[in-house]
């Protein structure tokens, strides 16, 4: 039998393999051996304690997982031991104006599992059945656990209203920037990546994408040469810089619409007169519905996606610490996932 | 015979009253004899000189107007000498991007009547036939006078979905924000106005409406009351003020809309999270479109919107440079209206 891990945040950019504590599923509970598990932007956040208001140390991090059921409570009905599933890590309260109004993917209490509660970075993780989605045998678990970045992707591009045909500009090439790009490159809109850094552009480069460096090329002006003068349909913000805040206002069409993705921990100076004068929309996007993650998934099972090639290493759990490093280097890494258990 | 008069703005704040030279009317034109021009703030902006990149002087401004049509040019059907009419002042260019994705009254080459080519401030006014609309007889030409600031509120109001039932607020309490609580109101809306300036406050309280002095009680916190701390459905930014940017993201609900009707000369600290966290909307709002011009039409005429009073002065051509200083002194004045003709 394999030893049941965990990785521990504990504070301040530390990280203690111990050991896994497996929690029995209740009633309408599952139990998953995780596979893999992603590293996101956000878990990179609490790594620098800029959550720690939110997290309880020690605290299992981790929420872009694939893994299998391994016992399901006394209710479930719809999941069997044996069962190759992803996690939607969201667990709304249920009776906040929000999830009244039907956006319980943006709860008032939403808590987050993996931030707000025990995360998948760990061999053995019990999580309400509500959360739980399928993976198709077409989809490998290591490319089950990029389902929920791709989610995101997905959620951000329907938000958008993203159409066949249309022109559409991604501020920023990482991770969620570059499925972006994909999914909405697969909705068959034309699309254009604004990035800074090397590995990301030549990668980007490689899945066939279009990618300008802004500080090489005058972004705006390639914009308007291949629209005609008029603009992109619509921007996504995922580089949460100024220099994307301030470029937002510029390239959108007449009624162009900009979603907002990144998070800007400060508020920055936006060009309001721009909106008024061009009529602009702007919306934000937070994480996803049940139907960006059907999306997602079925999007990934197509093969249209170079899945394989986002995922730029794997890694043991105990080299979490040392991935979350890399992952902040700028060096040449997209998405590393992290192996929680044997599956 | 009366005499043919017009008001030429010469250069910070120097207003000439002059002859009226009266245009001929080419094929698809029409002269108007104009009865009464409303005072606008952009025409404030224009009388301190801050548009005169635009304007060619001596110009005649003013584009807010009541009329009656006195020559028809030769190729003009549709309307006839005799006919009361208002008119929306928009050129469009025809053939830029905008205008091909059918947003003229955006055109990226916009003449706007009254800053970019002469003004109604004037006995005889030439205009295009296409930008005529008939007043029907039931209201007056005083009222006629407010179509153009009332097709702003319903263009603003259609651009916001208000319906029935929902929760708006208006920041700011001028003419433009008055005019879009009542249309709101009228489609059947709960509106909270927000406005500092006592006589402002005191006229719409007259008018029955909800008014928060934002110095004196808590806005947000009588909001979230009031909504159960959802937050507001909708929220309309008129007062261009860095108070009025900061408040716009704290009070709507989740996925809430927030409509930019103000101009915001320099741009403001825009608190994107929250844009993010409770995925808000936001779009601008600028002039209107046809259909907005018929729906003011209809609702003024329909007798329901307090536009008497709304006026608080009707001034002659001559006290036009008086009537503007009296605008800009946050006095006991809504809207005067300058008398151009006699009717």
């Amino acid at each position: 039998m394999n030893q049941l891990q965990a990785a521990f945040y504990e504070g301040n950019q530390r990280i203690r393999i111990g050991a896994c504590t497996p929690v029995p599923p209740g009633a309408s509970e599952v139990q998953i051996r995780v596979s893999y598990c992603g590293i996101c932007g956000t878990d990179l956040h609490v790594f620098h304690g800029a959550m720690d208001h939110r997290v309880h140390i020690p605290q299992v991090l981790g929420h872009e997982m694939s893994g299998t059921v391994v016992t399901a409570g006394a209710s479930v009905q719809s999941f069997a031991p044996g069962d190759r599933v992803t996690v939607r890590p969201l667990a709304p309260c249920g009776h906040c104006p929000a999830c009244h109004a039907g956006h319980s993917h943006i709860c008032h209490n939403l808590k987050f599992i993996g931030i707000d509660a025990p995360g998948a970075l760990q061999s053995l993780w019990t999580v309400p059945v509500h959360t739980l989605h399928r993976l198709p045998e077409s989809l490998s678990l290591e490319q089950g656990a990029l389902v929920e970045p791709i989610a995101v992707a997905c959620h951000d591009v329907r938000l958008g209203g993203v159409a066949s045909g249309e022109y559409v500009v991604v501020l920023g090439g990482g991770p969620i920037g570059l499925l972006v790009a994909l999914v909405t490159r697969s909705r068959g809109a034309r699309v254009v990546v604004s990035e800074v850094n090397p590995f990301r552009i030549k990668l980007a480069r490689e899945f066939g994408l279009d990618v300008v460096n802004p500080l090489e090329t005058d972004l705006v002006q390639k914009i308007m040469d291949e629209t005609g003068t008029a603009g992109a349909d619509v921007v996504f913000e995922v580089s949460g810089s100024a220099a994307g805040a301030e470029m937002l206002t510029k390239i959108p069409r007449t009624r162009g619409r900009i979603v907002v993705v990144a998070i800007f921990s400060q508020p920055p100076k936006i060009d309001l007169f721009r909106f008024f004068w061009r009529e602009l929309q702007l919306r934000g996007a937070r994480v996803y519905e049940p139907e960006d993650f059907e999306a997602a998934i079925a999007l990934a099972a197509s093969g249209s996606l170079p899945l394989d090639r986002i995922v730029t290493a794997i890694q043991p759990l105990e080299a979490l610490a040392e991935a979350m490093h890399e992952l902040e280097g700028g060096g040449p890494v997209m998405k590393i996932l992290v192996r929680c258990a044997e599956s």
